[in-house]
């Protein structure tokens, strides 16, 4: 297959290197890295399974075009996601070839990880899992009066541990209500002694992502671990549900289900308590480079499972207005079942 | 002119609000603000300048392709850099319209300015130059031998205020052999005395851009002002060049003169001092909700500056493997000549 692609983490995949400036292009047997001169001499130093090929600042698609002429070949492949209209129209400037759409089809070549790549993927989930450990610490000692934009800021600060990790994505914190919302953006709202707090951050290590939720109840001896009691009825109901909901997913992943089984194991339990109506996503997303990328784990999805794949298990119920819960992990598909890292 | 616009600052520009999932359209004398049931509620209560309509999740662009069929109208303009061609592909599904290509067409509407932008970029500007005063400090007190993942992260950490503002990027903090690189990434390179300091950054006030750059030698009384004495004669005459370079561009900002005038003026102090093979970008750009928006302050850009435009004036040298010098102000052109910020 002909391929190009210019998206950093599926150019890291093919490469262990990448740079925010870079096409790659694999023509039959052939592979170019094509990059401008700020980054050639670092990309030569590290590439060795493509031939790295310095272009023009202000038109890498120039070396890809003349490449691609050379080469002969009739059909590339491309991923539609990855190239706004304007770039593609670049690069099919006057090329005689036909252009073949294949939606994320790097992250289906990453679907299932690699020894090496597990092993990044397991420290980053026990550096996040800390932080979970760390950033309740901090809670239960300073959170109460603390509004969430602050509380945003402290959970980032020890989640990059000054600046050693990076981050999977902008931790979400939500207090409250604002939990109600499965993209809770911070805000001034203060956490006061019995309500919930909703927590959902990863961080990066050696360019692979974490995520992890959890939701608890803000009193004394605060902590983030998945036994929680609630000083409300309904809101322990709901937390237990989802809890039960998790385990149900855990237990329906076997090598050889299909996703939809393991969405499905998750939403009876939901539904079976009457919830079904607040459970408003999927159960899952697969976890790599990307902090989202494939299998999807949804009512929909027919990706059979297979061993190695990593994605997260992750039910929640939203009442509006009122709390939301959603509890995370990301696991291992495996031989016996689903490894929970972290 | 009937438009369709997704990008979250064209929205807000438009409505004075914006989600991560909506779209904007406006169709002769309507428009309408389409979103999903996350966010309708809030949009409803914000926008007075069009009208909010509710999307299914899953495919905004049905509601959309529905209002172009029933308004009738012929044409529709877009910026193709902002679509990728599997949405764009899903927009035209089926519409019998021309698609009019129109490159930055948000930004064109947001090159002037008004009162209150000036007023929010202005107090950004501000809070933006605090924090170079303060992280200058904290270098001056704690910066001796401490990496720059670290100062990265403090710095950081100041721009934000705890929380309280949003990063306009992510900031750039090189030292020594590391500022040669324009968009160097922090590594584990500590800094001793005698070194350069570049730091480039800047912080988000309601939703409006900041940006500086300046570089600084790292001894004691250290600080980021423009007055900088250096211990070795190329470093300072470097420093010096790119300094008289930035005031000569500062002092080409006159309403009427285009903008590679001023560009030009920032590059022949830099070509006669014989350096103008190491000042590698443009000389600046526009800046406001988008950190880099029009106009553009390059060599080839035939832009007339017109009163109340933003943008950077930030002239540099790069000498690879050595060091390199940035300077950068954010300036609003006004009758009398270039305002600078913060």
């Amino acid at each position: 297959m002909n391929y190009i692609l210019q998206d950093e983490n599926a150019l890291y995949f093919e490469c262990g290197f990448s740079c925010d400036h870079a096409v790659f292009l694999k023509l039959g047997s052939e592979a170019f890295f094509i990059t401008d001169a700020r980054y050639t001499t670092e990309a030569s130093e590290i590439i060795y399974t493509a031939t790295v090929l310095e272009g023009d600042r202000r038109d890498l698609l120039k070396t890809a075009r003349l490449l691609i002429r050379k080469s002969g070949i009739k059909t590339l492949c491309y991923n539609p996601a990855e190239w706004n209209v304007e770039v593609f129209a670049r690069l099919n400037e006057k090329l005689n070839i036909t252009f073949q759409k294949k939606p994320n089809f790097s992250q289906q070549k990453r679907i299932i990880k690699s020894e090496r790549e597990l092993d990044i993927l397991k420290s980053a989930a026990r550096f996040g899992q800390e932080a979970f450990t760390r950033f309740g610490e901090f809670l239960n000692h300073h959170g109460e009066g603390m509004d969430e934009k602050r509380a945003f800021f402290e959970a980032e600060a020890i989640l990059k541990r000054h600046g050693e990790l990076g981050l999977s994505f902008e931790p979400i914190i939500a207090l409250g209500a604002n939990a109600a919302k499965p993209h809770a953006l911070p805000t001034c709202k203060t956490l006061q002694r019995g309500e919930l707090v909703l927590l959902d951050a990863g961080v990066k290590y050696q360019r692979y992502c974490s995520d992890r939720t959890r939701t608890s109840f803000f009193d004394e001896g605060f902590n983030f671990e998945k036994e929680q009691h609630f000083n409300e009825t309904l809101k322990q109901k709901v937390y237990d549900t989802v809890l039960c909901a998790q385990e149900a997913a855990l237990k329906a992943v076997k090598i050889g289900v299909k996703a939809k089984e393991i969405d499905k194991a998750a939403r009876d339990v939901i539904d079976k308590a009457g919830f079904g109506a607040y459970f408003i996503h999927s159960t899952g997303h697969g976890v790599g480079l990307d902090i989202h990328e494939l299998p999807v784990i949804s009512a929909r999805s027919e990706t059979i499972i297979e061993e190695n794949m990593v994605f997260t298990i992750e039910p929640g119920i939203y009442l509006p207005e009122q709390f939301g819960v959603r509890i995370e992990d990301t696991i291992i598909a495996r031989d016996n079942g689903a490894e929970v890292m972290g």
